[in-house]
Parts: C-alpha cells; structure tokens; sequence
C-alpha cells in the first residue's frame, strides 16, 4: 500500500508516495511513441533555453526539412504536455530551476553520407526496400548542443519529431528530468500504415491533415487510402466526369484533383506514402450510377447473394469494354498519386454476381473461358496499366489464396485482412505482404451490425480491438526465417461504415498507435510497461484538459485518463 | 431492385427510383424524436414564413417559457437540416415555391387549465409524478396559425420541441411536406434520464450543459450526476475545503458552487431534473486524501479482495464519526441542488473490506452490531438528513436486493443496474425503481478491459450496447401489471473510465436517444422503422457535413450515414 491511511502524517506519506512514482518515472522517457530501437538515459533534468535554436549543419538543406525544422522548433517552445506524474510536474519546479539549458539542437548527415541531399517528400516515396529512416540523436547532460544525424532526410525528420517528444512543461519552459539522452533507432519494419475508408463516409481534407499528423507523430509511413468503394466514389478523375457527378454522396463530397495534390504534398512533407486504392473488380456497385453497362448485379437483391454487404455490383470482368474502362480509370487515377504503389483491391469478389449475370456468362462464352481465366486476364490487363506507370500493384489476400491469377511476385503485394492466420499462406506462396488482419487491426470492430435491422446483431469482427490486442501481434508468426524476410509490416484500418468525421479521432487513435510501435520497434514489448507511454502521448494530444492539442488527432483513451493511471498505479496487485 | 442495370434509359430509372424513395419518406415525420403518443401527417407541403414567429397567447408567460420560444424560433430559421432522401430535397424545389406560408405558432394554456403558471424551472423539478408534460400541436395545411395547447409550461415546452423538429431547410426555407400535422402528446414513463459519471473523467460544464441540450431535444428530463468515486471528488461542498482540495484530480477540474447552480439552471430551463449521486458507503476512496479517518481498506492491495476496480476504500459505516460526517456531507451537498431526490449510491459494496479494517471490528464490537445491522444504521441515518431536506433518497438496486435495510418504499427509489432480470426482484420488494440495467443501457461497454494489463481482456458487460439493443428494452418485463405501476422509467448510462471529453458526443449520441424514446413512446417499436428518423436526429446535429450543428451533442452514427443508409434502403432483401 503506497498511502497509509494509518499513518497520522498523512502528508509525509503523501510525500513519500510521489517520490516514488517520481522514482518509477524516472527510469524511460515515457512520452516516446514509437520506443526507439536504443535508448539511454540519464537522471539530470535539462531545460530548452529561451532562445533555442534548431540548425542544419551542411549546406542546401531541402526546403521541406528546413519547414519541419520550423515546425518542431514551434512546438517545443510552445508544447504545454505536463508530466504525467501527481502534481503535473509541479515537484520539479526547483530542479527546473537550477538545470541547465540546452540551447541547440544541430542537424547533419552522417560522416558516411555522399551525395545530394534529396528532400523528405521524394524520400518518403521511394520504394519500401529503399527507404532510410534511421538516425542518432544525443541530448547532453549539460549546456552543449544536441546533435542529430541520419544518413538521408527522411532519418533527419524521424529523429526531430522524436527530439519533440523528449519534453515536458513546466509554466512554459520545456524541460526532461533524464539527461542524457542517447537514441539510436531505425524502424524493424519498412512499411507501418494506416488505411481510412472514405467511401462508406466521406472525410473532409481537413480530416485526412489532421489524421497525417498524428501519423506522423507516432511515425506511421503510408497512409492507404482505400478512396472508393460501393457505396460512394468521391474521387475526381480527369476524363471521368460522369463518375465524377454520380459517385459522391454530393457535389461537395468529392477529392478534386487539388485535393489530391494537397492531401499527398502534405503527407509526404511528413514522411508519407500514399497508396491508393481503387477497389476492383468487386464493391463497385457506385460506378453503375455513371456507368451502367460495366456494372453486374447492381444493386441486386437479395444483397447477401451478390455482395458481402449492400450494395451489390461488380465490374464485368469479362468484357473487354470493361476491362478497357477499367484500365483507363486505373492510368488516369494513379497518375494523380506520386508514390510507388496502388492497390487494385479485389476482395471479397462475388462469383454469383457473375453466375446471374446474363452479360457476363455471354462474354464467357464467347471466349471459351472460365471465370477464373477471366478475372486473370482483367487483373493482368489492368495492373498491366499500373506497371508501365512505375507502380506495384496492391491486392487483397483473395487474389492469391482464393483465386490462381499468377500474379508477379516481384510486382504485387498482398493485404492479409481476413485472418492473422493466412499470412504465412501467403508467404508460402511467395508474395510479400502486409499484416492488416482483422483479429487484431480493424478499428472498426465491436459497434454492433451495421446494417441496423438487428437487435442483437454484432460487428461480423467483435470483438472491439482493443490497443492491447494490437499491441501483441507476432509479425513472424508460424513463418519461416526466409518467409519473415516477406513482411514489409503492417498496419491499422478503419471501414466507415460506422464512422464518421465526428468520431474519426476517438475511434483511430490511440489504438493505430500500436501497431505503429509494433512495426517500428518490433513487435513482443509488455503492454503493462506500455501503458504510460501511451498514456502520455495521449496526454500530449490534448485529452484530460492538459492545455495542449498541437496534435489534434489523438484524443481519447481506450484506458482512461492520468487519475485513473494514478489509480491503477497505486493499487497494482 | 429499384435500379435497373439494364435498363438504358438511366435517368429515368433513377428518376422512378427516387420518386419510390419519396413516397416511402411522405408518411411520417422523420425527424421526430422521440415519436409522438399520437401523430397524424397529411402530403401537402407547408413553409415557415419569413417573418415566422411564435406567441404565448395569455398574459404573464414565465420568463424561462419566452425564452424558450426565443430560441426556438431562432432554431426554425436557422437550422439546415436537409430532407433525407437523394438530392437532399432538391426535388421539393417546385412544391416549396408554391407553398403556402405558415406564420405563426401559438402557445396557449388549454382550456381546462385554471390557476397560475408556473416557471418551466420549477415545473421540470416537481415529484415525477406531479410533472405534467403533455401536449397538443396542431399544424394547419394552409397558411392558418399552428397551436400549441399544454396543462403546463412543462407541456408547452416539449411541444416546442417537437415543433422544431417538424421542418426541413432548402435554401434557406424551413419547410416540412407533411402538412396538416396533428399531435397529441404525454409521455409513457415520468423519468426518462442520462447518467454521466464525472469522477472517473471529469467534464468541463460546456460538456454537460451541450449533452443537457441534447438530451432537452429528446425529451430526457433527468440528468443523473454520478458526481464522485473513488477516483475524484470534483464537487466542492460548503463546509469541506479539504475535500475541495484533495478530491478533484486538478485544481481546475472542480465543479463549484456556482458550476453547479449553473448547470441546475440550464437544466430546469430545458425541462430537466439533476438527480445529484455522491457514491456512498463504497467508492469512497478518494475521501481519504482529505480525511484518511473515515474511509476502511483505502488503497488497499490486492484490489479486487477489496474492490470490484481500484482504488479500494469505503466508508467507515460503523462508526458513529462517520456517519455524522456522512450525514453534514450530504446535507451540505444536497443543499447546492434544487431538485426533489438525491441519490445515496449503495453499489459494490465489499465485506471483506470492513472485515480486514480494525477499527470497523472494533467499532462493530462496541456496538454488539452486525455488519449489515450497521449498513441498515448508516443508511437510515444519512437517508434521515436527506428526508429531513424534502430529498428523496434513490440507491442502486443492491441496497435491497443484497441487504435488509428496511429502506422506506415510499421514500427511496431503485435503481436496477446489474440485470435487467433483476427489476423484478426489486419490483416484489415493493419499491419504486428506474430501469439502467447494464445489459441494455450500459454506454461504456465493449471496449475491453480498461485497467489495461490483459490484452485479451474483455469489458466486464460486453459487447456494445448498439442503439438497438437499447431500443428493443420492454420496461414490463417479468412484472405484474400492479408491479409495473412501480417503474418510474428509465435511462442510459455513461461510466467513463475509458471516456473523456473528447469522445463524449459520439459515445453517448445517438445511443442514448434509444431509451429517451422507449420512455416517452413506449417500448415494442420496430428497429428499422426507427431507424430513418434516428439518422434525421444525428444529421439534424450536424453529422455528415450538412450545415448545421446547432445542437452539437448528437454526432455519431451506430449504423453509418446518409448514403450507407440510401444504400440499405435500395438494398433491402
């Protein structure tokens, strides 16, 4: 028992229950999120200076370093996240007081780096096998400057946002109670995602900016963007303006091309990929409202024969017009995206639609092929269209385990969604892939069955997915040493059928933090010894009425609030 | 299917698809919530005048009735919410330029009624069996006035608000297509309520006064203020300073004296009781921050032989010093509310608590009393001060369900929380009781195990209580027709270990609108008949990016948004 109710000196006792959280406190800098891969650090508390500066050693840094460099320097002199500790903090007023002060942060490339510096935004989209996102980062005890090193800008803007991380407030000045500080880090996993869902709802740009931050902040590198589904096409894509007309929910909900632009030059000024996904050939029902001839059981019923959810509709897999359309749309979509990869879907492919489909089984027949040699031929003709423009075509598991198309390994990564179970499936047959299995990373799970007619319907997914879950997920389960080298990480995916704008933040964050730990520091880390640090991060998004939301992404708890901590804390079994 | 594929004259299908969809929409109000007692609509369109306006037609209107019709009136010119159908109302174009102009609607005491009117604060904290909310609302087809005729300022202002949820916006005109509008309006249960607990979170006053005008728009009129736990006590009490000091989890997280009367007043204002809960003899140890004496097990460890969560600590029921402390801390605390009940607590209670305490066992021996003959003492005596303030005491359900307390039955109401199974038992026993069972209306469930450490670990009353889960509760369940005259209605509850300020709206709203409609219109109504006028709710609180917030509570879909849901109507099997 920390506090005595025995003891008449109740305020000594008092006294003496913080000194030992403060104890407990002391020994990791709990507001790091993801944990760097090494990490030391000290007792001595260290102060920013009043005029503290963060400076790039070397010449023509890229214009988007020297913006994040601004950025960072901003928030530290202006973050308000107290420590998480009884008091906020206020316990440390005296050896604020007495520390020293830091006066500069000092970025270069490390001694090995040749070259020229190439900016964050072209970094953050090389291929996943290219990237560079280690760095160093040493914070002394004393007064002489910090020092951060990377071998590419991408590792420059990885080490700023965890130097933003390193401190505390305390009535303005930002402080750390563990100098020295030594950090080496470099992500376990190459690929650490989030996918957003903006076809069931439709989210704002505004959304999408603020979603990137957070993501950024816990060192999330792509953003999937799974734009279009059945209910909704809210993408303008030029040549297709009918689609354009019919596919949003309404005129304002669309992403011009603009849009896109912004949306992608902002995330990649983040260290951020963006991959697209056009989701083909089934859940495409919408496209009928513009397209009718290219649609198969649009909007059939019952539903449940045609489509894992209504509405039904999927492309004509089997037309050569549908396929040419198809092919067209791919070129002209993924030609308003930057990166390296876009996803062409294919789950969740209704081979009924088809059987029902007087058009379809007339195309087939004409032919002389099975569904099967059809969907090979559409899904080879249209991420044909993706690998001249440079890209690797993305798929869902389906199209390898349920389906034999012959998909290139080399040019096709896989999406493991429906079970954590299938991955080494995948890896047997070679592909590499991404962990995004719905038993441990939807965020949508547990919200009861969508389609409402059900009293005591649950989400196809319960239960809710909690960030411990997430937390424990084995990247290398029942794989093989050489299967593990097929895992380019994974991620977090939130399907909109229950969400909104109004609750994106509280249902996302904190719980796509996990993930991006798990893929940044490795995976098997104790989510007891977790549990400050997601607190904390918490914390400095806002939440509990700290004074702070620089961030304003991450916000609720799927844990309760610092009381509630404390609590836990003082009446650990 | 409503859209043919085939057809290739497109337009006009969808022409036809949408003129299906209209008529579907014609025979009702969507936007009521809850459903009126009785309601007739017509097919012929009605727009507000632009100098709409609203009068009380008598003399001497309470000051808090104007200013309701103020800010109605405010509301029907300004609200944007748009018609639910494809197009949002686009197509009413012609017949909203033709229509005749409403321009007034006037209130007016019904004939029957003799005597003063009283303030609508005053009428909205009467004995829940004297509160007269009832009402009639006639909407004429031409441009005659509507009236609003009522027994009661009370009545007159629930009338109001149907009337606001009567209308539709294009461009800027407030029209409804269902003119004449007939209603006849009371409600099935008297208590119709929404718990917050501010003690596991605290929530700003904005928070509770926002979630008070939302739940004013459904017609909830009791807030049941589960004030202080274990965690906090954020409720600074005359006459207790210490307390004030010790209890909240930051000097700023404090509901003053004058918060309070604040939130009392906007309640009352808006039709709504507070129902104050300090949580006694359990979850209570926060009070041994300020008063280590009087609380037993504080803190004490391993927590669950003490507590159903930590901290453990309860008060010291056997001892007379407590009690007395007990009784001046509810007299002072009971002071600060205007309302008729206050509520005691009485959950969890743990014996073993009492058991390992010394001074309980000494204070029991003293006395030659059982542990249960001094619950049964505490009780009646902290229960005396409140009877003697004209309070009547509200306990949950284990103060007669697990004890023999002699509690009396005309004095004391139960609430049933544990089982729904269990209203019954309550219901044997004689007592007056309101429905919050967790297996219905338990708002924070399923999203794991809060305390964090068990990444497989479930909240204790999953899953998520969906909205029609909640919607299908039969308040007369397992009672005998003379038993059910002893339920008095019935709430939602929000426990709020894993909830803060920053997803209040969207785990409460629209949950919680479910129960407000199962006590206002009575239980056994269809889910997916309900389920267009609850989306109506929650875009008429700004989901989905139509143009109005203006009551900014209800946010969230449990089943998506505008187009998921056309999608379900399209689909339907």
């Amino acid at each position: 028992m920390l506090l005595s109710n025995t003891n008449p000196n109740h305020c000594m006792t008092l006294k003496a229950a913080i000194l030992v959280i403060l104890v407990a406190f002391a020994s990791h800098a709990y507001a790091l999120w993801p944990l760097p891969k090494q990490l030391s650090t000290g007792s001595t508390t260290l102060k920013l200076s009043d005029d503290f500066d963060i400076t790039f050693d070397g010449d023509s840094a890229p214009q988007d370093l020297l913006d994040a460099i601004s950025r960072t320097k901003d928030f530290v002199h202006n973050d308000k996240l107290q420590r998480l500790v009884v008091g906020r903090g206020a316990s440390d007023t005296d050896a604020v007081s007495s520390a020293q002060s830091l006066s500069s942060l000092v970025l270069s490339m490390d001694s090995g780096f040749s070259g020229q510096m190439r900016s964050l935004s072209e970094e953050a989209i090389d291929l996943l096998e290219l990237r560079v996102e280690g760095y160093s980062l040493t914070v002394p005890s004393g007064g002489s400057q910090a020092e951060l090193k990377a071998n590419s800008t991408l590792g420059l803007f990885r080490g700023l946002t965890t130097f933003s991380q390193l401190w505390y407030d305390l009535d303005g000045t930002a402080y750390t109670v563990e100098a020295p500080i030594a950090i080496m880090d470099e992500p376990a996993y190459p690929y650490r995602g989030l996918m957003l869902d903006t076809a069931r709802n439709y989210f704002p740009v505004a959304d999408i900016k603020r979603t990137l931050d957070t993501m950024s902040w816990v060192k999330i590198n792509t953003f999937h963007w799974h734009i279009s589904d059945s209910q909704s096409f809210p993408l303008q894509i030029p040549g297709f303006p009918e689609l354009a007309a019919a596919g949003p929910y309404s005129p304002s909900m669309v992403y011009t091309a603009e849009d896109v632009k912004d949306i992608v030059d902002y995330a990649a000024a983040r260290g951020i990929d963006v991959l697209p996904e056009i989701d083909t050939p089934g859940h495409t029902m919408i496209i009928s409202k513009a397209y009718p001839e290219h649609i198969a059981c649009a909007e059939a019923k019952p539903w449940a024969s045609f489509a894992n959810e209504p509405p039904a509709g999927q492309l004509r897999l089997a037309s050569s017009s549908t396929t040419n359309f198809t092919q067209t749309l791919f070129s002209a979509a993924s030609s308003l995206f930057s990166g390296k990869y876009f996803s062409s879907g294919g789950d969740e492919l209704n081979t009924n639609c088809y059987d029902q489909d007087p058009q379809t089984q007339d195309d087939l027949k004409k032919s002389g092929k099975t569904l099967e040699e059809a969907l090979a031929g559409f899904t080879q003709a249209t991420h044909g269209v993706l690998h001249e423009k440079g890209k690797t075509a993305v798929v869902w598991e389906e199209m390898v385990l349920e389906h034999n198309l012959n998909l290139s390994a080399s040019n096709t990564i896989i999406m493991v969604w429906i079970s954590s179970a299938h991955a080494a499936s995948v890896a047997h047959a070679g592909y590499r892939f991404v962990h995004a299995p719905s038993d441990y990373f939807y965020l949508d799970c547990g919200a009861g069955e969508w389609i409402g007619a059900d009293p005591e319907g649950n989400s196809w997914c319960d239960p809710f997915k909690t960030w411990q879950k997430s937390y424990t997920f084995d990247p290398l389960a029942n794989l093989t040493e050489e299967e593990g080298g097929l895992v380019l990480g994974g991620q977090q995916l939130l399907w909109t059928e229950q969400s909104g704008s109004s609750n994106l933040d509280p249902i996302v964050w904190p719980r796509a933090a996990s993930s991006a730990e798990v893929f940044w520091s490795g995976p098997g880390k104790d989510v007891a010894a977790a549990l400050p640090r997601l607190h904390d991060l918490g914390f400095s998004q806002g939440n509990c009425h700290s004074d702070t939301a620089k961030l304003d992404g991450i916000r609720t708890w799927s844990s309760g609030c610092l009381q509630v901590m404390k609590s836990i804390r003082n009446s650990k079994r």
